[in-house]
């Protein structure tokens, strides 16, 4: 290839994906051209959202863009990639973290399968509705620093379309909403309660996994469940989280993981095609 | 990573992807299982088919894998892709060029911006129809060595509900049929024809691009214009190609792009996440 070159790398936390770029010196300039680019599962890697890996004073910071080419404030999956990340390149040793984000500092745990990362303490919001192909499922106002409502249901998650948007009271949720609906799953040694969720982000669509989603479910089935502390293990589509609540935050842990690594030439992703003009 | 990476490669001809492995002594052994692992959009690297870079004698051999972990023959953007990958490499110059395939030896021709590939000689069926959304389309059978239903249409391809497989005639096409719908596009400097398509793929769906699709429809193209021979510009929905019809054979060129390259660790890719048990 060229020199116009950089070092990416590609990662997922239960199949929330990213691409990560590496920018130790600081001198990146990331446009959202160039993120929509890379993201781009065909034309570009791939991926739901893009980490840049830069420093912010003594922390490391996770830039975090929407594939859209937006700017998103966290991401609790792309914290988890983020750290695994910085492990795997040597940076940093298994342990206690740090990491800087747009939404303030973030307290992270490296394993050796997993990472855990501190998403701050779920806000309980009131009683509301979501509406889904005309069938009406009740649930509570969950906030993670984003909105969620978690809808308990009582049939088959596969049997739920989620190819269309629930529909929510505005009035509840005046940004829109991440809705999450959640059946008990099988006992499992070692957690306090058990569940499998579905999740439809806002402006997104289903998603494999969310991070504040999974926390919004664990805060919710532990509060039904007369509880305001234990762990809860969460299913989603892309694998298994586990949330643990205790009197001051929520904490996510799961896998995290870097598939590949390279160089990739930000020329060739995306703008290679020329575009028809019908 | 670890001492079992693999270097990898991820390109694309107009749109349609895949995922490269260099494996220039012959001694990889790519499963269907690893096939669907790198194949996977999130847990992996993302592509419509994996290509294997191997020598065979005095030829580079193709081995093609649809993502699925399936072996398939041959994919006319896949050696363009392929092609592309060995200059990169420097393995071959620009120029001529034989690829080994499973359907046989293929002449390339790689260009500064393109890559050629010769498809071999349409071969013209009969009259069918297809059927989507409960609307019947005229169409006429064209086999590239698959099957192909190429019908022009009247209305914007915008309109077209591709979600759903069209109905075809189970007499004419036993091994199912690849759909192509056709508009005229506005004139184009330097070619005969340009027309625009869409493709419903059997067992894929809709896809970006399809090369044989695009050689089936300049072909039924040219001849409703009453000529044998020509060269036609088919935009797909991931780029344009251009396909030259002679008396002997057919001619497909288009972009073809590495976007990046580096390394991967194979048991990460796909495996790494626990399935949920719900």
């Amino acid at each position: 290839m060229t020199t116009t070159e950089l070092p990416f790398a590609k990662g997922h936390g239960t199949e929330n994906d990213f691409v990560l770029l590496s920018d130790l010196d600081g001198t990146l300039d990331v446009s959202a051209d160039l993120v929509r680019a890379l993201c781009d599962r065909r034309a570009g890697i791939g991926g739901d959202g893009l980490l840049r890996v830069a420093r912010a004073g003594e922390h490391w910071f996770m830039d975090y863009r929407n594939a859209d080419g937006s700017i998103a404030e966290m991401c609790g999956n792309g914290v988890r990639v983020f750290a695994r990340y910085l492990f795997e390149e040597g940076l940093v040793p298994l342990g206690p973290l740090t990491v800087a984000t747009r939404a303030g500092l973030r307290g992270v745990v490296l394993a050796e399968d997993s990472v855990t990362v501190d998403m701050g303490p779920p806000a309980f919001g009131p009683e509301s509705v979501a509406v889904l192909v005309g069938v009406e499922y009740a649930g509570a106002a969950v906030s993670m620093g984003n909105p969620h409502l978690v809808c308990p249901v009582d049939r088959p998650l596969a049997e739920l379309d989620l190819t269309r948007a629930p529909v929510f009271d505005a009035g509840v949720f005046p940004d829109g909403v991440n809705v999450e609906f959640v059946v008990p799953a099988g006992p499992l040694p070692g957690v306090d309660l058990h569940v499998a969720m579905r999740v439809h982000e806002r402006g997104v669509g289903e998603t494999r996994s969310c991070g504040t989603g999974a926390c919004a479910v664990a805060a919710d089935a532990l509060r039904r469940a007369g509880r305001d502390r234990g762990t809860v293990a969460v299913d989603v589509p892309g694998g298994r989280v586990t949330v643990t609540l205790d009197e001051v935050t929520c904490l996510l842990t799961g896998p995290a993981v870097i598939v590949a690594r390279g160089v990739l030439d930000p020329a060739r992703a995306g703008a290679a095609v020329p575009a028809p003009d019908r």
